[in-house]
């Protein structure tokens, strides 16, 4: 069986968690919290999550994880497979994870964790910040999903990348970032009534006292 | 025919055009400087270059058109067949690309351009740089190449973001990126033999003074 590395408070854990339950493939959670430890980086090469286990060894980085599911497992597709459409999907995944993603991280110990991050990343992501989510709404179709008329590998991405910039939009810049983005918002709303990204929430929502007592206790 | 659009100065679209040599597939290239222009970004949705013109549209993002010509297009195979090798090869790339490529991106200004970079973000980078080169000497197999006995797209990362990325080492923190990685090196040497990949350089080369005056009228 599938076996899922990680912990439920890391959003990209809980994209291939999520992509796990809509496709309905049976899988096993193992908590494992990474981190720069000989035994850790003999799972994960850069010490992070998720990781998957497969009969053959580790499969690490999540987008990576996201389409060797894709290709070697049954279920739901989240990718299509026309080529160009593929990519299209993939294109969105990654610009999300990229201009969103990756800055918004940058400055996830100021918003969440009251570790202060200093002023010139803080300008850097927010400039990246306004030029990923401008690339969001052009290249987004939000029909009602991000790349279509169906969940794909790119709601994944929104899902779990996109709340976690707004706020750190919000708690940093005074900003909304969707203001001028009402389908997103709208999609948001519509996959928060997902029974599988409610099961994914509520195990984060559980797990998360835990973890912030972690986090304080490595300060 | 595919239609590459870019510059021959960017090391992603120079990814790109040495994955089109290497298969042996017809192209032509495209001038294209990107940019946050209305015509630039009808383009490229982050107005980043490389693009690739197909006959259905564009497709932007590197590791997707990437993946995209080898999902649709003949010649030699820069992938593995199997769902699990192939992940193997893809997270490698991705391994170079975040925790290499874009940590060392963040001081191209300093580095190459003559724009200074703020204390706190050279900080960050050389953080990152250095565990990002512990990740490849731990999962690289440079047997000879990247990923195993063939070339691979985690060749083409390899190849245009790590010399870039050392010279960031080298010039910033004084540091030799490669220093202990003497298979790393050997595989540089073994890629600069390589018939396409001179072809590409000298194509850089010819393209630089245009660019670097580009930059400099633009400061």
């Amino acid at each position: 069986m599938l076996k899922l590395y990680g912990f439920s408070v890391s959003n990209y854990y809980n994209m291939v968690k999520l992509a796990l339950l809509e496709k309905g493939l049976p899988f096993e959670e193992v908590p494992f919290y990474a981190g720069q430890s000989p035994e850790a980086l003999a799972i994960s090469p850069r010490g992070k999550v998720p990781v998957l286990r497969v009969e053959q060894g580790f499969v690490n980085e999540t987008s990576v994880i996201l389409e060797y599911i894709e290709q070697s497992q049954k279920g739901t597709p989240l990718l299509p497979s026309d080529p160009f459409e593929r990519a299209q999907v993939l294109a969105l995944a990654k610009e999300i994870e990229l201009y969103i993603e990756l800055p918004a991280r940058a400055c996830f110990g100021e918003a969440f964790f009251g570790s202060p991050v200093p002023d010139a990343i803080k300008d850097k992501t927010k400039n990246e910040l306004l030029l990923g989510f401008a690339s969001l709404e052009r290249h987004g179709k939000f029909a009602p999903y991000v790349a279509g008329d169906s969940l794909s590998i790119a709601d994944l991405y929104f899902l779990y990348s996109v709340p976690l910039a707004c706020a750190v939009g919000h708690k940093l810049f005074g900003v909304d970032l969707l203001a001028d983005m009402p389908a997103a918002k709208a999609l948001l709303e519509r996959l928060e009534q997902n029974p599988n990204v409610q099961r994914v929430a509520a195990d984060k929502d559980a797990a998360m006292p835990a973890f912030l007592a972690m986090v304080a206790s490595k300060k």
